[in-house]
């Protein structure tokens, strides 16, 4: 699997499907938004900025728009006057629950000091993969 | 599965598994070093600056830094006079490679442009993370 970088699409770092996801959430917050989605059933703005990392509300207004851009979610009005918007997941951000649930692995094996998912908990987050 | 953030330990954003492995790995680069030591038997600083994607030497610099420390690779000196050192993914850097795999099928999956692994090359995936 050579890795070469498309000079026809200077946007790519390179080829390889590795770089091209960490392009779209390739850092410390995206992730931890999308986990909010699928795992907690959040959608505004302010659900986001309640969860325990604190998320500052400037880098949640950029991630969301570069997440819009990227296809990963899409934005619905849910009023007007103030125009407000909840956040859902497409299903190409649908699509990440095998990559999360691999990370939740990981962590909870890995790193101390982290909630360690029950067995019903790995079984629930396996079933609603295979769905 | 509450997320609280952790007092007695300032240093966690929370005890969020997915959390937790975004402080390790979560920026555009590490996966890309991790990666390239996972399949492609990368070890020394030149052979991660060749790469197609041409990581900044100072930006290696930190990140090969910042992975010892977090414990996902060690050094392993293989001259003396200057000093020079190989990088070897430890049992915990390893373990990534089923989060890597789902990477590599999302991201061959819903980005255009990307490399596609053949089926043979899954399946070695997967038989790797078997073993």
């Amino acid at each position: 699997m050579p890795l070469i970088h498309d000079r026809n699409n200077p946007e790519m770092r390179s080829q390889c499907p590795i770089s091209a996801i960490l392009d779209r959430l390739g850092d410390k917050w995206t992730l931890l938004i999308i986990r909010d989605m699928m795992f907690f059933e959040k959608k505004r703005f302010g659900d986001f900025t309640d969860s325990a990392e604190s998320i500052p509300s400037n880098i949640l207004t950029n991630r969301l728009k570069a997440m819009q851009e990227t296809g990963l979610i899409e934005a619905r009005p849910y009023q007007d006057n103030p125009p407000r918007y909840e956040y859902h997941l497409t299903s190409a951000g649908q699509a990440l629950r095998p990559v999360l649930f691999e990370m939740i692995m990981w962590g909870a094996t890995h790193v101390p000091g982290t909630f360690k998912p029950t067995f019903e908990q790995i079984e629930m987050m396996k079933n609603a993969i295979k769905k």
